[in-house]
Formats: structure tokens, C-alpha cells, sequence
């Protein structure tokens, strides 16, 4: 069953909105096996929403579309759906009421201009929105399927979720595919090097493909095997991955979409550890992504956001004359950062970095993107170098992330490479 | 001139990776008055390139297109385009030239698999990238044009910015639209009561159109002005956007692409004042947003997590009893945090946020969702309630983007609404 994706909004066109919507989508077809075959964003325009329900129902046995349910003026959705099936708005009194509830439980009350969020086309049964007001469309046309979902992520999704996800199993049986997918997230080589470790891919890979995806947290290596029946494609993903494994394993964080945070937090938990941090550079980044995770207290007790010397002398205990002599970028602060966090925070483990982000702040001897990152325990401290690039936010997320690898690395006594 | 974004890769129609290279350029050609008719996401797959080819010479006169040039084996876009032009790879010694230096510079090695970087399609003028080592193509088709570039954002970001915009502006007249665009960013009311206090959309706009995009940082109004020159549009918007301002003006924190933090920072500069935060949900993201911003360390000097109760009794001076009574969600804990931090730090300002970001947490009198935001000076401190909703990285959002519009209103003089 192949599906087809249209977002709708001028604001997409305009590149006001980065389209996370069409990738959720994909993500979840691709989970229950549909193969998604386009994404395409249009705009709120009923003549171009129309022109690509053709091309999706041409393409695809189910066209999925967001976006232009809303109560104001700019939502022509549900009239490009109306027009397109050349049927009529019909009250639905199970959305109206929907709607109602809804407002009534935020303390809001309900106006005339919520009164469109009760209608729906004549042939569309109604995708219940638990998150919001606009009502979702469900619609059969011939042997093809159209479901149309508002653009507010959290009302999509729940859409998606809830409502789509089983009709579409019930449906047909999409788990029986002879395709599978397993993503290996690395961190801390350029994809060119880790290409040389892996060696001859076509050996290695005997007939499946993997891509390779960059970005500042790292490469993804995505796998897709293909097999006689599904379980003999699971066997042949599970051998290619310990192939993988056994020459670039110690870069290999996580599967699919695991967050390196998750990964983190589940080996704190496990190994009943505490961690603080003190952070310059970063400014709070690693100390908000390690309470990202649901439970995050029982391992992060608190975090210094250290940016000024004064702050390193005051809560860090760094040594005023070390920061005069070395300077705030330099492996002797940072190391005193770590030791001084830990301590004054009473946590097994302390975490600290110290760098130049950019655009300003570089010197003679240290360029923008000189890093450093400290990790110390009751044994010591260690402190690494790296050298990132010169865009402020990505350097931020690059710091972030190797800083919280050298965790994982550490909690899994995976040593330095020599 | 209108412009269609081709965006190749299988990762976008398997939803593993959000397609930002769209919007990144949608937003480039509107700036200069391109009109972006379509974006589509199609697989790494020479038919479906050729053929999106195909759809994008005919919608529009410029298609640009991303992805799929790298250096490894599941990279099919310059094949696709060898085939689609019936034309051949010719060896480029300006491209191959780039790489070898790109490489150096990184003290990384020239190797056989990077050869491939130097080689372009014979009808192909290169496009240097200066970022990376897979060269762009720029290539005249007919009276039409196409650019093909990398899909690491940061090798397509500079070929768009260097290359493409500047090309662009030398083949028409691309600043005379008499259309032009302005967004309005709101912050601290849901989209139906902003329309409520806006009133008559119609009278309001004239003629001119206006979308309402709401996510959790707020709602965008993005007006869209035309008029007989370019002139007459800019002064009609420039007073549908006043008429705006005198209804909802405190609630307009920036326009276009502006973000919040580079708006408090603007005004923290400008007024000379500096800002301590003390956080407990939000977990260090306010102190890493308010240092998103170079020169952040001119208003920002420290931040503390203080995620444990310890923390809170013990860097920010907050009262045992009064945490015991009170618990740690309350208003009565968010203030002594921000007198606390602000105290301790010796900042003109002092900002704190305490609250249950979900899913676990809540007790009886006190729901996920629920946060108190303090913000504290020499005259004391004043402490606001609000109420989000149950999904923890979406609150942690709301929080911070709350938080730092409460130090923009303060800063602004702005006070709460009767």
C-alpha cells in the first residue's frame, strides 16, 4: 500500500515553517509498512489542493493532508474537500460538541467562531481531535483513502496516533512486509572515515543498502534488507548489524530515533549514578537535554551555567591565578571545572566544557570551535580537545553532543582510541 | 520568475530526517520575490528524479534541487542528472582542486572515494562549495534553470547564499514585486481570542490577507500586501500593521524570523543591565536560549539548575519550611528563587521558574502542566501562574518562551492586562 502526503500552507512555500508534520507522517506509515512514495507541500490555495488530490490518488491508495482546518479566514481545506468530491458541508453534532467540551475544559468560551469546526463534508466520517477543535476527515473514494488532519502538530499527531494508525490495520496486514529498516546512530567521525573503517560495503552489506545521513549529531546509517519473507530479512539486518557493530561499534550510540540523552539517562539509572554539570560554552544546553528524559532528577541533581570567570571562581572553585595564566578556554579550567562541579554538587560524576562558539571571543592561539570537555570522578579528571566549526548553534550542538558521548563512552568503559 | 524545490532522499519519505534544505530555500527565493510554487520529497531514485524534473521545468522556470551528491554509493542525483540531460561526467579540475584543499585544511587525507567530487555533467557550470567537497551544479535548460546542491545544510546554505541568490539577481529584476510580507510574532494568547481582539478581520485588512500559525513559542500573523507598485503595498501593510499594533501590540514580540531571545537580548544591551536565571523545570534551556545570542555574556554572567531541593536550599538560598509547606511548585518557592538567584549572582535581574513539565509528577492540588514564573529586581519580585498542557518537551518551550516575554515586558515596561 503505497501512500502520499500533500501540507498545505502558504507558510511552508514561504519558508516560514519547516515541515515536521510530513515527516511524522512518513515515520509512522513507514513504521506500520506503507511505503511512502511523495511528499509535497502546497498552498492554501483550493485550486492547487484540488489539482494534488489527483496527482495522490493517481500515485498512492491513501492520500494523507494537513493543515487549513483552523477557525480563521486563511483555512480553505475543508472547501477544496467539499469541491473536490462535489459534495455539501453537513452539521456534525459529535464535532460541535467535541469543540464545546474542549473549550469549555481550558475555561474558554465558545463563539461564533468556532462554529465551522462542527461541519464536515457529507462524505467524510470524522477523525476525533483530542488535542484542539478542528475535526479530522476520514473519507473512502473508490478503493482509495483520504484522511485529512489539521496542521497543529500535537492535534495531527494524535490523529495519526489514535485514530489512523488502526484503522489502517484494520485495513490489511501491513506487518507482513519483506522489508526491513534499522538505523545505527554514530557520533564522533566524519562519515568519510567511518566509511574507510567499514571497509568494502558491498561485501559487508551482501545486497542490502545503507545510507549515510550527517548532521552535527553525528551520521546515521540507515539499513534497509530486503529478504524472501520478512523474518529471512530480519535474519540477514541482524547479521549486517553485528558485521557493523564489530568494526565501528564504539561509535554507535543508539538505533532508529533514540536520543543520545535517552541513551544517557538509561545507563545513569541503570548503574544508580549522579551526574552535574558546569557548563560555559553550552550555556545549559547538555544540563536541559539530560532533563529532556522523563525521571531526570534521579540522576541529574542540579547544573552551574558558569559563563563569566567570576562564576567559575565563585561556584566552581577555579583558581583564579589558572585563569589568568591559561585563560577561561584552556584543559587546566576546564579540568577544575569538572573536579570543582562534582564536588561542590556531591555527584559521582562531574561534566564540564569550555570553548570559543563564535562568531567572536577568538584569539591568536585559539581559533573559534577549540573545545574542551572534562569528565571526573573519584579518580580524577580527564579532559578532551576538539575543534568544531564556526557556526555558533551548531558548535553549541556539537559540544552537547560529544559531551554527553564521553558520558555514554565512560558509563560503558569504552576507552580512547590510541 | 517561479521557483520549484526538488528535495532528494530517502530519509525524507521514511520521516527519519525533518526537511529543513526546503524551507531554508523557500525563504531565500521569497526574499527576492520568487514565487516557491511547489516542494516535493522524493527517494533517492534516478527514475523519480527524472521525472520530478520533468514536473518542475514544467510548473516552474527554476527548479533547485538538494541532496544526494555525496560521496558514498546510495548517492544517485548526479547519474539522474547525467540521464535526464543525455550528457556525460566530465573531470572538473576547479572542483577536484576544492576538494583536495577542502581536505587539507582539515588535515584529513585525498582518498579514492573522494575522486568522484571532481567530476560533473559536460552542460554543468560548477557551483563551489565552500563548505564541503561535493561541488553544486548550475545548468541552463532552454529559457529555464537548474541548481543542484548538496543536502548537508551547512555546503547548501552557503551555495544558496554565495551563488545562487546573487546569480539570480543578475539574470531579472527581482526587487521590483509589488507584493510584499511581513509576520507579526505573538506570544501569551491562543489564535481565537487574538482574531476576538483584532475584531472585524475584513475592516482590519483591506484587501490584504493575513494567516494566523500558531506552535508553542506563539501565534505568527503573517500579512500578505498587495498593491499597484511596490511602494503603494509597503505603505498599506506598513498601516494594517499599525491598526494591528494599537489592538494586539503587547503581545508582538518580533517580526519575520526574529527570535525572542535576540529581542531581550537587544533590549538587555541597550539598557545595560544584566540577568541571573534560577531554573528547576525548564532544567537549563532558558539560560542556553538567552545565550543563543553573541555578546550574550555582556547581560548574562550565570545560571543555576536547580533541579533537587538541595540545590534550591543551597545555591539559592530558598527555606527548608517554605518547601516543606509549600512544596517545590509553588509561588511561594519561585519567588525565593528569584530573590535567591539574583542575590547570590549580584545581577540586576533575577529570573526563576518552578514547575511539573509531565508525565509523572502531578499530585492532587497540583496538575502536569502547571508553572510559576518569578521574576525578581531591587524592588522586589512578582510571580505569575500558568497552566500548559501534558507533553514535557512542549512545556519546557512554553516555559522558556513565557519566561523570557515576561523579562521583555518588564523591560519594555509593559504591564500584566487588567
Amino acid at each position: 500500500m503505497k501512500a502520499y502526503i500533500i501540507s498545505i500552507g502558504d507558510e511552508l512555500l514561504i519558508g516560514q515553517v519547516i515541515n515536521k508534520n510530513a515527516s511524522y507522517i512518513a515515520q509512522k506509515m513507514t513504521e506500520i509498512s506503507l511505503d511512502v512514495v511523495k511528499i509535497c507541500d502546497i498552498p492554501d490555495d483550493v485550486e492547487a489542493i484540488k489539482r494534488e488530490l489527483d496527482n495522490g490518488f493517481n500515485y498512492a491508495d491513501l492520500v494523507l493532508m494537513t493543515g487549513g482546518l483552523g477557525p480563521t479566514h486563511d483555512d480553505v481545506t475543508r472547501e477544496a474537500v467539499v469541491s473536490y468530491f462535489d459534495t455539501e458541508l453537513v452539521e456534525n453534532e459529535e464535532a460541535l460538541e467535541n469543540t464545546k467540551q474542549f473549550l469549555e475544559k481550558r475555561g474558554m468560551e465558545f463563539k461564533e467562531i468556532h462554529k465551522s469546526q462542527g461541519l464536515l463534508p457529507a462524505n467524510a466520517e470524522m477523525i476525533p481531535n483530542t488535542k484542539g477543535t478542528a475535526p479530522g476527515m476520514w473519507i473512502k473514494h473508490g478503493e482509495k483513502y483520504l484522511a485529512v488532519m489539521p496542521g497543529v502538530p500535537i492535534e495531527m499527531k494524535a490523529m495519526v496516533d489514535d485514530f489512523i494508525c488502526s484503522r489502517l490495520r484494520t485495513l490489511g496486514n501491513f506487518t507482513g512486509s519483506n522489508v526491513v529498516r534499522k538505523t545505527l546512530l554514530t557520533t564522533g567521525l566524519p562519515e568519510s572515515e567511518l566509511a574507510l573503517k567499514l571497509g568494502d560495503l558491498k561485501e559487508l552489506l551482501d545486497g542490502a543498502s545503507m545510507a549515510f545521513l550527517p548532521n552535527q549529531f553525528g551520521v546515521r546509517m540507515r539499513l534497509t534488507v530486503k529478504g524472501e519473507t520478512r523474518n529471512e530479512a530480519m535474519d540477514k539486518l541482524l547479521q549486517i548489524e553485528q558485521r557493523i557493530r564489530s568494526k565501528v561499534g564504539r561509535y554507535i550510540y543508539g538505533t532508529d530515533n533514540q536520543k543520545l540523552e535517552e541513551v544517557v539517562a538509561k545507563l545513569m539509572i541503570d548503574r544508580d549514578m549522579t551526574i552535574s554539570t558546569a557548563e560555559s560554552c553550552t550555556g545549559g544546553l547538555i544540563a536541559s537535554r539530560l532533563t529532556d528524559i522523563p525521571g531526570s532528577s534521579s540522576y541529574f541533581e542540579r547544573g552551574i551555567v558558569s559563563y563569566s570567570n567570576g562564576a567559575k571562581v565563585e561556584l566552581l572553585n577555579v583558581d583564579e591565578d589558572t585563569l589568568q595564566t591559561n585563560g577561561a578556554v584552556s584543559p587546566e579550567v576546564c579540568e577544575q571545572m569538572a573536579i570543582g562541579v562534582r564536588q561542590s554538587c556531591g555527584t559521582d560524576l562531574g561534566l564540564s566544557v569550555t570553548g570559543i562558539m563564535g562568531p567572536t571571543g577568538a584569539t591568536m592561539n585559539k581559533p573559534i570551535g577549540l573545545v574542551y570537555i572534562g569528565l571526573s570522578d573519584e579518580n580524577g579528571c580527564k579532559v578532551r580537545e576538539f575543534h568544531f566549526g564556526d557556526d555558533r548553534l551548531i558548535n553549541k550542538d556539537k559540544t552537547s553532543q560529544q559531551a554527553l558521548d564521553i558520558v555514554r563512552r565512560y558509563l560503558l568503559g569504552i576507552s580512547d582510541e590510541d
